[in-house]
């Protein structure tokens, strides 16, 4: 039977007693507009843990003043009815009243690795993420928490600011979910129009030829950049935000591919901005 | 009997130990050269819960390139005996390559009551306390951690950032315990000279005076600033840093002295920087 709780006392309250019956606490952030990547991570969570908390809460503090927030999609009940679906034991859906009362002033910033790829165009987007979720943690006390590849750079700083921050949380990042033609599924998706959703494929298919590229031999990041380039430019609603090929430890552009590297890629469509990435070891 | 950890994952392993056997932990955070004043928070700690953590850690976070982080007083050995001797449980003592290893970039930081008072002398220096705390909070996970009155504003910086990311710790605040003449313990107070602990005494007497002028009916800051000043000039080797009244909600200054004010200030005698403050309600 899935649970709501929308006041933080009363997820503490419950958290407390779940602690004390040595129950496994496995935590899914969201921003709720729930697809197939989130039920994905609590499918997984499922299987892990005890009990499953999917967190819903349009985080403001994370869109810049230009950014979607007023227009980010919502939908509770339909959100509540996928998560029961897929057996998530609570749903916890703070207001941004008592997440952020009046005077608050404290933020968790991981440095270094939040001012590249979205941090460019997004400042000031990962020290609201970092703060919001150093909350959740906070409140929620998982064991486990999960998080979707697809945002490949927030995944990265999450798992930075835990191992930083002691906080003894295992962090589970799962792989991106792809509509059938590859187009990364985000809860973004819905603000395309039919030309631009058929457009928005060539991320995915950018990424691909990424990839192969890399597989061939390429060793030289501005080619891979390239040839991701001329896919996207084909599409005639596409602007590019970036395009980077970066060192997985430090989010830094590589001179040359080697080791482990992000191949990372953020597109407005429209006016809908898409990210996607891959990962590849060479 | 006084159990030494000096690991992170060591105390962890002893913490998760503690949680199961459903035991409540006290931590008192100490940069060491324990004194009177740390020893009234462990005899509090003891009263109020189970396990009594005390952590030594000079953290280099919190000290500025200029200051006396290379000469700030250590002995390992009469810490350990004191603390042993009030009844602490353990010392949590973890290297500073484990609590900052290479590559370490997450902060937590108070906006607003960092940067006033010490914190404009001391740029930075809330940034790492916070962060500390932080990081010692997650490792410990104590029920109750105890903080002196006399840093009377990382005693508030800590309060809010534990309300503000729902830490669910309960901080307790004790009073400054003072030497005859009221002078208030430091670790710092070893380094004055003959001359200037004679001198030093010069702190508590001017708040006590601007304690007398406010229950006077004195409810202008700049008269009550001026009564501690002419005190402190009396000094030879003494240097204001700063004398301040300011409000104890966002520690900003009080033009008025009315509802609970914070009068604080900060004072180099020789070459050593001295605090004390006192709280009043009017």
């Amino acid at each position: 039977m899935l649970k709501t709780v929308d006041s933080i006392s009363r997820m503490q309250t419950f958290v407390k007693i779940l602690k004390k019956e040595g129950r496994t606490i496995g935590l899914v952030p969201t921003m709720g507009a729930l697809h197939e990547g989130h039920l994905s991570l609590m499918r997984a969570a499922k299987t892990h843990t005890d009990v499953v908390v999917v967190s819903i809460f349009v985080n403001p503090l994370q869109f810049g003043p230009s950014e979607d927030f007023g227009k980010y999609p919502r939908d509770f009940a339909r959100d509540e009815e996928m998560a029961s679906r897929v057996g998530v034991d609570v749903i916890f859906c703070p207001k941004a009243e008592e997440m952020y009362p009046a005077g608050y002033s404290t933020y968790v910033n991981v440095e270094g690795l939040t001012e590249g790829l979205c941090g460019a165009s997004r400042p000031g987007h990962f020290k609201g993420v970092t703060t919001v979720v150093t909350k959740l943690f906070s409140i929620v006390k998982p064991d486990i928490a999960y998080f979707g590849q697809k945002d490949a750079q927030q995944a990265f700083v999450i798992r930075r600011m835990v191992e930083n921050l002691n906080m003894g949380i295992d962090i589970k990042v799962l792989p991106t979910i792809r509509e059938k033609d590859g187009l990364a599924i985000s809860s973004r998706n819905v603000f395309l129009s039919k030309e631009e959703r058929r457009e928005a494929t060539a991320l995915y298919v950018s990424l691909k030829k990424a990839e192969s590229a890399v597989r061939g031999g390429e060793r030289e990041p501005r080619a891979v950049i390239a040839a991701i380039e001329e896919v996207i430019r084909e599409c005639p609603s596409a602007e590019i935000d970036y395009i980077s090929i970066v060192d997985t430890q430090s989010l830094k552009d590589v001179t040359v591919i080697a080791g482990e590297v992000l191949i990372a890629l953020a597109v407005t469509i429209g006016h809908t901005r898409l990210i996607d990435n891959t990962i590849m070891k060479v």
